[in-house]
C-alpha cells in the first residue's frame, strides 16, 4: 500500500500535460475553432495546469491540408496566433510522430517558435529515428519527451532495450503509453518499477498517458503519480480519441498542489465540452473500446464500429475473437 | 505493489453481484419491465455472477406502491414470477434499509422464499437496530451481509468501533459502501485494512460497493479485490444512482475464474441497457457528481441538477462551495 500522506501533501516536480487538441483533435479531425483554442489556452493558465500541447507538426506533404483542420499540423504561425509570446507559467508543446513529421525542416529553432516541449511518437520498432529526432529538437533548444507506443503487445525485454538506447539520448521525459487502455493498474506499476530503472540510471523524468477503454484511464494515472511518475497527460472532459484519456477535471482535484484549481476546467467544459459532445462529436467510455481493451488491440475496429453507428456489441465481440 | 500473478490466477471465494435492478432502480423508480428483468436473470446465469440483487424490500406502509414500480418492494412473490423455483448457481439477494423495511412481517423464513442473501443497508448512526435486522434474517435462514453507508464522512474510531458491534453478530459480509463515489484508492486500500482486521477477528468476509463519481469505481474494485476483499457489486453498463457504479463487463473482463463470461453481458448491453439510456433514464460519469464526489457530499444536489436539466456546471460548483 502507497503512503497515505501522498494524498494530503504534493510533489513539486508533478506536471499537467493537457492533450485536449492533440488526442482530442483524433476524433473531430482536428476543427476545432480558433475560439475553441483561445479558451482552452485561457482556461489551462487559470487552472495551473503546466503543459498545453497544441497539436501534431504533422507533414503537410503526406496528409492534406484540406482534410484536417490546422492543429493536424500546428505550425509556429498559428500557434503564434493564439499565444501571442505566451508570457505566461504556461508552455507549449507539439507532437512529432516518427515517420509523419518532416522534422528537420519543419522544426525550427526553440529560439524561434512558441514551442517548449516537442514530444515524439515512435513505436518500438522506429527506436533509432525516434533518437534521430529527439537529437534534432534537442539541438534545436527544445525540451523533449518520447512517446513508445503499444506497449502493451511488447515485450519487456523489448521494453528494456529500447529504454536502454533511448535513455542514452538527450531525451527529458520518458512516457509509458497504454495505447490501447487495456493495461491494470497492478500492471502499470510493474511497468513504472521496468522504466523507473531505466529513468534513475540515465537521469530522466517518466510521464504517463492514459486510455480509458476499461474506465481505468484516471486510475492509472494515480497509480503512476504514486509510483513516482511526474508527467501526467490528461484531457477535458477525457476527450480523445476512441474512449478517451485521463479526465483533467478528477485530476486537478487530486492532486494538492495550491497552484491547481478545477473551477477553470468545469467553466471549459460547460462552455466548451459539452456543447462539442452535444454537437455529435463522440468519445468515452462505450462497449466496442472495451472489447479492443480486453483484448489487447488497437482501436481502429472500433472506432469504424462507432462511425458506422453500429450498435451490435456482441456480434462485434466475437468477431473480434474470430480474428484472434 | 501487488503480485502481478494476481491478474493471472483467480480465487475461488471472489463472488459478483449484479446490482442493476437495486442501485439501477434509484434513477428510473425502479420501472423495469418483466421483460427486462427476466432477460437480466438469465444473462446473469450465462455470464457466471454468483448473485443477483433484485431491489429493496422497502415498507410498503412508508413508501406508496403507486409511486414506484415493483421492485422498490421485491415481494417473494414479485421474485418467484421471474426465476421459479431458481434450480441454478445464480443466488438471489435483496436490500433491506434499516428504518424503511418492515422486516419483521415482510422477510419470510428462507426456506418460503426466493432469496438466498439479505443485505441490510444502515448508517453508522443504526448499527443497533441494523444488528437486529441482521439477527432477523439469520434466524429466517438467510445468508446475510451489512452494507455501512456514507463511511467517507465518518472518523476511523467510529468505524472501528461499528464493525466491532457487527463483528459479532451473525452477519457473514461487511461490505465496505463508497456512497458519494469520494474515495481514491489508496485510501481505500487503507480502509480494506481496517476492515480486515475485525473480520479477520471474527471470520467474515469483506465486499466493495463503489461509486463511479470521480470515474473510480472499477478502480477501486480492482483495488479491493487485489487486497483480499471477496464481494464485488457492479452492475449492467455502470447503471446507478447519479454517476452510477462499477461496470460489470470489465470487472467479468479482469476475473480470471472460468466460470465468468464477458459475452452475455455485451448482448444484454445491447439489447437493454443502450436502449434503457437513449429511451432517457440518465446516469453515469458527469461533472456535477464530480463535485459532489470531489466534496465528499451526499450526491442528492447533483440529482436535482441532474433532473432540471442544468448544465451550469461551474456555478453549481461555486454554490457548493459556498456551502461549505
Amino acid at each position: 500500500m502507497k503512503q497515505i500522506e501522498k494524498l494530503m501533501d504534493y510533489r513539486e516536480s508533478v506536471r499537467v500535460v493537457d492533450a485536449t487538441l492533440r488526442d482530442g483533435g483524433l476524433v473531430n479531425d482536428f476543427f476545432f475553432t480558433d475560439e475553441f483554442v483561445k479558451a482552452l489556452y485561457a482556461t489551462n493558465i487559470k487552472a495551473g495546469v503546466d503543459y498545453m500541447e497544441f497539436g501534431y507538426r504533422a507533414s503537410r506533404e503526406m496528409f492534406d491540408v484540406n482534410e484536417f483542420g490546422k492543429w493536424k499540423f500546428s505550425t509556429d504561425d498559428d500557434i503564434y496566433s493564439i499565444v501571442g509570446d505566451n508570457d505566461t507559467d504556461l508552455k507549449i508543446a507539439i507532437m512529432a510522430d516518427v515517420g509523419r513529421c518532416d522534422y528537420k525542416e519543419d522544426i525550427h529553432n526553440a529560439s524561434e517558435s512558441p514551442v517548449d516541449l516537442v514530444r515524439v511518437a515512435t513505436y518500438l520498432h522506429q527506436i533509432p529515428s525516434a533518437i534521430q529526432m529527439i537529437e534534432d529538437a534537442k539541438n534545436k533548444g527544445y525540451e523533449v519527451s518520447c512517446n513508445i507506443m503499444a506497449i502493451s503487445t511488447a515485450q519487456e525485454i523489448d521494453i528494456k532495450a529500447a529504454l536502454e538506447m533511448i535513455c542514452k539520448s538527450p531525451v527529458d521525459v520518458l512516457y509509458i503509453v497504454d495505447s490501447y487502455g487495456s493495461i491494470y493498474p497492478e500492471a502499470l506499476a510493474r511497468l513504472v518499477t521496468v522504466y523507473s530503472e531505466a529513468a534513475d540510471k540515465y537521469g530522466k523524468k517518466l510521464g504517463i498517458h492514459a486510455h480509458n477503454n476499461q474506465a481505468l484511464a484516471f486510475a492509472n494515472t494515480i497509480e503512476a503519480v504514486g509510483d513516482g511518475v511526474d508527467y501526467l497527460d490528461a484531457t477535458y472532459f477525457g476527450m480523445g480519441r476512441g474512449a478517451g484519456n485521463c479526465q483533467i477535471e478528477p485530476l486537478l482535484g487530486l492532486l494538492r498542489n495550491p497552484k491547481y484549481s478545477v473551477y477553470p476546467t468545469l467553466k471549459f467544459n460547460q462552455d466548451f465540452m459539452v456543447p462539442l459532445k452535444d454537437s455529435g462529436v463522440v468519445w468515452g467510455y462505450d462497449l466496442q473500446y472495451l472489447v479492443t481493451g480486453l483484448l489487447n488491440q488497437h482501436p481502429r475496429t472500433a472506432i469504424e464500429f462507432t462511425k458506422n453507428k453500429r450498435t451490435d456489441y456482441a456480434k462485434y465481440y466475437t468477431d473480434m475473437l474470430g480474428m484472434d
